[in-house]
């Protein structure tokens, strides 16, 4: 791998370049995005060079998608006559099935991996972009079939990131899709809706009457909208659902208010809490 | 202020007492808790002496009531005999409207005055307790009428609240009951449902597809349910109501996932967590 090609220099990408030099990548990085996003990408060092898609995609041993997942779709599109046979295309799109489908009617000269880093900020954009953002981080891949993980390309992309420190996990996409609607997509959700329920009923001059815990809970609602939208529209089935199942623990719960039955559910929650704190 | 009574010498109790000591306090502490926590409470210096409830009331000229709330609602019953008129009673229980009507009934010989500290962490117990726990934190107060601020005795406890850092607010019970079951107890129960659901749906070996929203958002589900038993018990109507108004917003997200609404409920709730954040 000597040319890699990073298209949507934002947080993700910008990262991903950041963190490969990091990681000993003494190759070139290309960037294609904006002008304004790639003048501060040669900046910050997250690419070395500003390239056309075209020029990029018939360079690059590996073409980096990090776009918002809209327009992941739309390069998709366009992509393949300037493919090599040897490159290998991946993603970094929050949302997978919509991804997988779209790149195997369009990506037919070389190898797609679908790909997800269970990463990020509420700040967007190459200023935030940050060397360390995937240490320790999940990183989903999600081939078709599991020998596409074995090709040289693959191989090679996927020591890349465990030498950036993330952790990577294999799934199919629609698994994929139906785990992140409740660990991501209805944790934004539960925080988007319950900083509007307080905006609705709570005046400004009284919010001095909260605690950390309100705080903390809301974190996730400062994400902003632009980049809900697409996985939002994406994946909005499964969503769907996790809402429908939360609304209906939020019942339950409220059902029990008085009784015992809330004993088991602050139980549940609580072992899920420290399951994900590594405590058990 | 010579001598202070803490009563429960728990998280919040402790840490008034190590607070005060910070603060310059050179009187005496009496602690009226379990032996085993009062054997803590002396050895961190929380308190300086431990003694029976009948006795401390006999001596403080400050009560602080820091137990769970059905415990303060006991202790009100039975302390009054024991009292001097000089003494101020005042308690650190988070909902205030049955803790103050049980006031009102039991005590008698001197004035009590309603508090909440709005500060805590997901660990309890003395050994837990933080001389700086509540420095920065709003600490409500809920006097029945304005003039019970300006007692002697309600003058020196306030000094006292802003010597340790805390920031006094001053609210009527029941307004204090409807801004909490938004700002705490729903946030609390939000965190508790969304654990419990993503407990119901994902298998344990599929956590590792999560990122810190889910870590963030998952904090408050860590809280024992010992510590809210009591707080949904006597404060239930508020708090359905808050869970109402949550689910009926949930629903509207489910309704609106494709369309450009939800760029509103995201605008708004942003909007709140800067502000809560201070930004704006």
């Amino acid at each position: 791998m000597q040319t890699v090609a990073i298209v949507g220099v934002g947080l993700i990408g910008g990262s991903f370049g950041l963190a490969l030099k990091k990681a000993g990548f003494g190759g070139r990085i290309l960037g294609v995005s904006s002008e304004t996003t790639l003048r501060a990408a040669l900046e910050t060092g997250a690419v070395d060079e500003a390239a056309g898609l075209a020029q990029a995609a018939a360079r690059a041993d590996l073409i980096y998608l990090a776009q918002p997942i809209g327009r992941i779709l739309d390069t998709l599109h366009h992509l393949d006559q300037h493919l090599r046979a040897d490159t290998l295309v991946t993603d970094a799109g929050s949302t997978k099935e919509m991804i997988m489908t779209q790149a195997a009617k369009s990506i037919r000269r070389c190898q797609f991996l679908g790909g997800h880093p269970m990463a990020g900020k509420e700040k967007r954009g190459v200023a935030e972009a940050d060397a360390d953002l995937f240490v320790g981080r999940t990183y989903i891949l999600t081939p078709r079939e599991p020998p596409e993980l074995d090709t040289p390309a693959a191989r090679e992309f996927r020591e890349w990131l465990r030498r950036i420190g993330a952790k990577p996990f294999v799934l199919d996409a629609a698994a994929h899709d139906r785990i992140v609607s409740y660990t991501s997509h209805l944790a934004q959700l539960s925080s988007t809706a319950l900083g509007a329920t307080v905006a609705d009923h709570v005046a400004d001059d009284e919010l001095a009457i909260s605690g950390p815990g309100l705080h903390d809970s809301t974190r996730l609602a400062l994400s902003s909208y632009d980049l809900w939208r697409d996985i939002l529209a994406t994946n909005t089935g499964a969503i769907e659902r996790a809402l429908s199942d939360y609304i209906q623990k939020l019942e339950h719960i409220r059902a029990s208010l008085r009784t015992r039955e809330l004993q088991e559910e602050f139980a549940r929650a609580g072992k899920l809490a420290g399951r994900l704190r590594g405590i058990e």
